[in-house]
């Protein structure tokens, strides 16, 4: 597949890059249909704060221009743009004079089964708690080892994903996927404050669903509160929603609210 | 500068390794003299418990012989070791069959001022927090950006490291660094279950106390402990021990106790 590093096909990368010794980078991964990236603005927003955050400095204009050009070149699939420091030497402390990396993957389209769209998928209840550290919460940075570890403790088909709450116990999110909350007509989704990715779907259907006068309620939410929603569904910026039909003994119907969300997101995504 | 990449000298790494995608891997930095690794046992055996709880499938015998045959061909300077969990497609999930791959790279002896080791050390007091997240706690895994942050705290040539807390305010480590306390007559460090890095110089020197009959005792830490220390000192695997002469409004004199662990450091680096 497709491999660009710094505008120029390469299958190969610094062994001094900053990415692979820290984890020092953010990346996003961004569903191309048709040559087109989709929800690319909120993609490029939130790389801009990710990099205002941790320091780096890159050219918005270069990341964006290269990649609208990789998407055309891709056609139809998932590009994935990792953003690094760029090489250093030995120590943490970053280069006076950094020259962040771009980075960037094609995969083709994953072939989720239609089911978890249609019918709901089954949660896995993950025991990997995320660290609370609100300094980085809401990047999608590259230091993901809770992730892997998470995404490590099931194996069977029967769980598409796992939730993760936070070392206080509090829900968070999936292992790849934002989560969502339907009480009482009132779209909740949880605070990212302190931990957790601030997907760009989630961001999205936030604004959808405002347009549309349903409530939004970013809060903590606990787990004790999941079996009495009304609706449960996850997002992300591939697949756009699946409900959420079963976790450990719950079960919740896929209803109204979820229905129309994920509509729109099927609209967003052209999928 | 010298590179080997699984065994072969090599200056680029595949745009598919999860170290880069996700930090997922671990490290170790080692003192070479006379081709001659420091501290090696204790390096290898920290590798060891990182690849068991991230549930990495090295082989240790193998990447002691080549770490054993860098160290010849470096001679004098520092080896790092990489080892991540090799190749990957798009996915938190770890391969079924990962190929962990080795990355070893030298870099010159670091240039401390000799006075740092002399006449003890200044601490920029951090205000990144570490995260507590026991599944990582201790591990030298590639997942830095905390340290990353710490280190770009301060840029001036007073300081030589800096202090971390964890969120909940007990005393860590330094960003680069072991913190010991003496009081009493007793050798204090802090517990490192809920975050941290267990360095290897800090395992070796509660060993070396302990032959000597110094008491040691690992335990949580507060900073308002810190003003009522007779001696603080830093370690790590390449400098040794650095005296921790002021902190803010803090001062701390040189002690015998200090001084004592650092001669034995000192012969443990050959240096």
């Amino acid at each position: 597949m497709l491999v660009w590093v710094d505008g120029s096909p390469a299958a190969a990368l610094s062994v001094k890059d900053r990415g692979l010794a820290y984890g020092d980078g953010l990346f996003e991964t961004i569903a191309v249909k048709n040559g087109q990236p989709r929800l690319f603005a909120r993609h490029l927003e939130r790389l801009a704060e990710g990099c205002a955050r941790l320091g780096l400095a890159c050219d918005p204009g270069l990341v964006r221009s290269e990649l609208l050009r990789f998407c055309v070149a891709l056609g139809d699939g998932v590009a994935k743009l990792i953003l690094t420091r760029g090489d250093g030497l030995r120590g943490y402390a970053p280069p006076v004079a950094a020259q962040p990396r771009r980075i960037l993957q094609a995969s083709p389209w994953p072939d989720y089964p239609a089911a978890y769209a249609e019918q709901g998928v089954r949660l896995f209840p993950c025991q990997t708690r995320l660290a609370e550290q609100p300094l980085l919460a809401g990047l999608k940075h590259l230091n993901r080892l809770e992730q892997v570890l998470a995404r490590a403790e099931w194996h069977d088909a029967e769980h598409a994903e796992g939730l993760m709450l936070d070392t206080s116990e509090r829900v968070i999110e999936g292992v790849y996927s934002n989560l969502f909350v339907v009480k009482d007509g009132v779209l909740l989704t949880p605070e990212l404050a302190r931990c957790g990715v601030a997907g760009v779907m989630r961001a999205e259907l936030l604004a959808q669903a405002q347009l549309r006068g349903i409530v939004t309620v970013v809060r903590d939410i606990g787990y004790a509160e999941l079996p009495g929603a009304d609706e449960l569904f996850l997002c992300n910026s591939l697949y756009g929603i699946w409900p959420v039909r079963a976790l450990q003994d719950h079960d919740w119907p896929v209803g109204p609210v979820t229905r129309k969300l994920q509509s729109i997101a099927r609209d967003l995504l052209d999928c």
